[in-house]
């Protein structure tokens, strides 16, 4: 059977769920783990990415130049990958400084159709003899050939393997289906996915990217993310494993590994809340559920509808100020339906 | 597209996951929100059932006929079940006060592998009238022939329904699948899945059914229950609906009933433990942690592969005494190895 490339961005993407209060320590303490696994890539940083730690989307508490050095000094076997985000991360101040301290893997992202501002990033990367990944976020809300488009962008950029990401955890296993074999249809580099788990659907999803054909797969250590969480790393192995693909990866240290995570990173295990659900089933970025609590509560309507009637409008990041116009336009909706 | 038929043991099988301390008054709030949310059918009791509060098996806070009497009191239009395995329940003393309450549904249970034992249970309950479904527990412990033939011969007895059950949350999707197919060949009756989400899968394993031909799901509010917990049932019927499939369940509603039960019912929300992995992927009962670390521990072995070889045995629950033995021939097969 084949072989499935491992990431594991727990180191990164769980920042979001401890608002990137990881500490060198905690970096320290489960690289090492990490490493001992045989996990094959390990990236680390603010949730964001690298250059994100800022006032308005959360200071880190472990600076990147000094997280990217404990992480270093921590993997022996184990790439060192990074989520870059152009616009948050600039080439100068935060991939210069990055690649000098010993980033293996630059993984270059941006929203699924904006594709058009990771060709620098990706071309300084490649330019200094880094592997470089193209990512794709909140992929659901590009139709297919678009994102395949987006994608050819990335693959004509330099990147070296598309992955694409489930950000709201929006898709069931056919939707993966149906992107994976678009994407190596119309691409001639490996494909990958990122599944998050608000339908309780991130390892039967990363399954279904498997068997169309994707070999790289992200998944994090209890799922430790944001909201519902990522595809649990743990789990996504050993179905991996009992299905015949090979990861490299030794079950038992990753449990191992995955038990430290629980106990010296997480405050909580993610769950599914109910929250989750309607941030899945609409499609909208999870981070907006305290305002659009606010919201509803001020205009006195129900913030699951608020969360639907974002998702029909395909409101994405950066756009909160539409939250206060979607609960008041359904306040005077209702109010008039009753009149 | 059909209508699915929803039963929710949360009340049930979510005791398994509080030592069988719920209380009156949560199993009173957590019924009307169900039934407000318009659930088919609520199933009650101690983990094991009705008639199984004992020393050995752990002692009900709230006695069996508090509990039905109080469940009957709140459920309008939801039907009240009971779970039912001969030999902890005797008719007499147990299935014949819990009709006399007022039960409408009694689900007869045996592992997989002895459907003979609930003869004389589901000849009772038709005799008196109430709906009556077969349950097949570990039900991956029996080859696919065999399993439909113990499902026949509860047919035979009269069961209406054949639920069989994922009870370690070992299967894959195509796993259900097989076995739904094979079920709906050998059975003139309705076929009914149960999972546990040991494996990530008890979402998709569900959906498999469902598209194979089953009618029936059971599903726990945030998968209360035991280890990794139950299917999660709010999630199931999100993604039911998406699918297209009917469940008469207000969505909204049965968000907020699982928001209840979370803050009311649950000391902490079930989540994918590495012992959890272990025993899905080696098919042995959850409950088997505790002494299988102890005996680990004294013969100074690997835990996991304690629960391996317990599965490649093929043990089940009431086979403790078997733990000792194979954690001590695995010690002193490693002695061997070692000299």
């Amino acid at each position: 059977m084949s072989t499935i490339l491992i990431s594991d961005p727990s180191l990164r993407d769980g920042n979001h769920a401890v608002s990137h209060q990881l500490t060198a320590a905690q970096v320290a303490a489960y690289c090492a783990a990490a490493d001992q696994a045989g996990i094959p890539i390990v990236e680390v940083g603010h949730g964001n990415g690298v250059g994100a730690s800022s006032l308005q989307l959360g200071e880190s508490a472990c600076p990147d130049a000094e997280m990217l050095r404990v992480a270093r000094e921590h993997l022996k076997r184990a790439k060192l990958g990074i989520h870059v985000i152009p616009g948050f991360a600039t080439i100068e101040r935060d991939l210069v400084p990055a690649i000098d301290a010993g980033v293996d893997l630059v993984r270059v992202a941006s929203h699924c159709t904006e594709a058009d501002i990771t060709e620098r990033h990706i071309g300084y990367a490649r330019q200094r003899g880094r592997a470089v990944y193209g990512v794709l976020m909140m992929s659901h809300m590009a139709p297919v050939p678009v994102l395949v488009e987006e994608a050819r962008k990335m693959q004509s950029y330099g990147a070296e393997a598309l992955v694409f990401m489930d950000s709201s955890g929006h898709y069931l296993p056919e939707d993966v289906t149906e992107r994976v074999e678009a994407l190596r249809a119309g691409l001639s580099i490996p494909v990958g996915f990122h599944g998050h788990n608000n339908l309780g659907m991130a390892v039967a999803n990363s399954i279904a990217a498997v068997r169309a054909g994707a070999t790289i797969l992200d998944g994090c250590a209890r799922g430790f993310g944001a909201g519902a969480g990522n595809t649990q790393l743990e789990v996504l192995v050993a179905v991996l494993h009992r299905l015949g693909f090979e990861t490299g990866i030794d079950l038992y240290k990753l449990l191992d590994a995955a038990d430290l995570a629980e106990k010296q990173l997480m405050k909580v295990v993610p769950t599914i809340s109910s929250t989750s659900i309607v941030s899945g089933l609409s499609g909208v970025f999870s981070a907006f559920s305290k305002p659009v609590d606010r919201a509803a509560k001020q205009f006195g309507v129900d913030p699951r509808d608020v969360f639907f009637e974002l998702g029909r409008r395909r409101v994405v990041a950066g756009q909160e100020d539409l939250i206060i116009e979607v609960a008041s336009d359904l306040a005077r909706k209702s109010k008039g339906e009753a009149a």
